[in-house]
């Protein structure tokens, strides 16, 4: 059987894939996305759910509205230390919200339209080798849900496959880095059955460590709290997690976090990573097929919409005049707001988590480090920069 | 020989004892100052060179004018990296300047200064022990430079007696704790014969590791690069010095570091160190005898300056009613600005420097924190705040 042939074969079909698939829709361009999963799988996987200023304003572009229609618009964020709240006004100093939005809601949306557009997804299909990345019709060889093998041939081939990318496995060893910073704490993640204890997030520094109290629905809440990477999250009963959270929370302002029963119980690793290029001849890679940021600051999801938009951009331009410079233009600006990003992530980590080997000095320097934050109006605007994204990280 | 008595026993005539000693007689209060070293001694000890405003203030307040008439005042830095300037324009940002005048000669004002009020100042009396600091008639025991002893009570003894403080050593160990930070690095200090090479400083992140351009007068500079805190300084000739600062302040931009003669080389160790509680009973310790920080951000006289200055306005109203828990509000309040000057010191020393074992994300995110930095006004102004001094920071 001889190849199909399409313009953009993208790989992968979450937020990332299916983004670039309307983009492309809308500029007329013939694309073939392929993802092993299944919709249904996919959107049930739960991520982060924090949307930055500009990937609310590249999905309400698109018509997908829900976001602020259903999301909760979050004008800022506590900082909760020393037992007390210390607020973060991102509308106040930047004049720029988040949304509360979860991830599995974006992908629906995004998997709606693109099926509305008559977008070519082919679920449960599953891309077993990247072909001839640096010829001029660089493809892949996909096998179905029958088994049946084929192969799809492209001008470009966009890897949007996840951290575990089959895509980026490609790349000859020789031929890319990855840089790669690990934590010594992961986050116990729970879904609880609980009225919301506070309307927006509350990043919180203790003595017992970091906890998150965020927000799902209005009965359904999604709090955190930093525990070692090796956790068994089935060792924890619902006591011990109340127990835990409770702990670091308290504090004489009274806050009271609301109880209820646990649902859900999840370990999330820490990982930053950074793989260099970002392209290998005529394939590129996008969102954590690229890079991997910890969840402290939940930049993930939007710098894989971000890599998106800046590499639809110049593709609009490349498939015009198939100039190979302005692919490597791609690395070049992702990159900028890629580490921005992780040393962001960085940066709110270290300065809220505590670290086993912590000594008394590291401890109090963090809490001086939020005093003189949260005591600042260029702090909680530096913050608030980054937290809500940089407008323009050139 | 009955103990001679005074109220106030100042114990160290470095900048701090002496500034507190100006301070007491402006407010008519009995005081005797001992120092084991002499004047001379002191005054040929290269210290730092940056003033922040405050500390300028209090200097210009008590009529010691010589810092702004023949110091330099700094209206801003810069900061190097990627081989390019990159301007933090403190008066602009906050409206507040720093002032280049070497600590030998605040030294020096204030010592004449000391001579000119008639102060009781004892050089080369050295204290052998602290006597009775939790008594309401606290003391010293004395030896002078003929060999002969002699006690001194007092209302309250202050250790001003820097990083290795006879006075704190005083305190029980089970009474004091302290908190110690260590760094991999240290800094290569050189003066040389040349002229400027730049009006201010410039502060160089580079592939080869941290660099500081500094000035002393417009025939002698200071320059700074890391090194290994083991490095004798004896084994570098001025060739190898010059070759190592030159490869850090390279950059496409032709800046030009000015070369001539080595006149002196010192490795400068990095160390943070805060002792806490910086009273016990009626002894309390002042600048370096409390606290000791990394030369990166010129920390260090003006927290000896902002101890004084607080433990005197506390001290008017103590001597009136002595209360003593008036002398616990001191610690409070100076540790604010203390570990405000602890982090910043830590956050501009790990921002700028390369560590033996860096690996390459860790470089990265610091170039990415630096872009971050100096691309946003809110965080340009974070840093000129706390390089300028906190103007409150309670």
């Amino acid at each position: 059987m001889p190849p199909e042939r399409t313009r953009i074969l993208i790989i992968g079909a979450g937020p990332a894939g299916l983004l670039l698939s309307t983009l492309l829709h809308r500029s007329g361009v013939d694309h073939v996305v392929v993802e092993s999963r299944s919709r249904s799988e996919i959107a049930h996987t739960h991520r982060a759910g924090i949307l930055e200023a500009g990937s609310v304003s590249t999905l309400v572009d698109l018509g997908l509205t829900r976001v602020i229609e259903e999301g909760d618009r979050h004008d800022g964020i506590d900082m909760r230390f020393d037992g007390r709240m210390h607020r973060i006004d991102f509308d106040g100093l930047v004049g720029r919200s988040v949304w509360l939005y979860p991830q599995t809601d974006v992908f629906v949306d995004l998997a709606d339209r693109c099926e509305a557009d008559g977008a070519d997804i082919r679920w449960e299909h599953r891309v077993t080798e990247v072909l001839d990345a640096e010829s001029d019709l660089p493809g892949a060889r996909v096998e179905g849900p029958d088994g049946a093998e084929y192969e799809v041939r492209a001008d470009l081939v966009v890897g949007a496959d996840g951290s575990h990318s089959i895509v980026r496995h490609g790349f000859p060893e020789q031929m890319r880095r990855t840089w790669v910073h690990e934590y010594p704490y992961a986050w116990f993640g729970v879904i609880v059955e609980a009225p919301r204890s506070a309307p927006e997030l509350v990043y919180t520094e203790s003595e017992h460590g970091f906890a998150l109290v965020s927000q799902r629905t209005p009965t359904l809440q999604r709090l955190y709290f930093q525990c070692d990477p090796d956790e068994d999250a089935a060792e924890w009963d619902d006591a011990r997690i109340w127990h835990e959270l409770q702990r670091r929370v308290a504090g004489p302002d009274g806050f009271v976090l609301q109880e209820g029963p646990v649902q859900e119980r999840t370990v999330l690793r820490f990982r930053s990573s950074v793989v260099e290029p970002m392209r290998l001849g005529r394939v590129v890679l996008v969102g954590d097929a690229a890079h991997t940021v910890p969840p402290t600051g939940a930049k993930g999801l939007n710098l894989a919409i971000g890599d998106v938009v800046v590499l639809h951009e110049l593709l609009e331009e490349w498939l015009r005049t198939p100039d190979d410079t302005l692919l490597d233009e791609y690395g070049r600006r992702a990159g900028r707001r890629i580490w921005r990003a992780q040393h962001f992530s960085a940066w709110m980590s270290r300065m809220l988590h505590s670290t086993p080997d912590e000594d008394g000095f590291e401890r109090r320097r963090r809490l001086a480090e939020l005093h003189m934050l949260v005591d600042s109006e260029a702090g909680r605007r530096y913050l608030a920069e980054g937290y809500t994204g940089w407008v323009d990280p050139a």
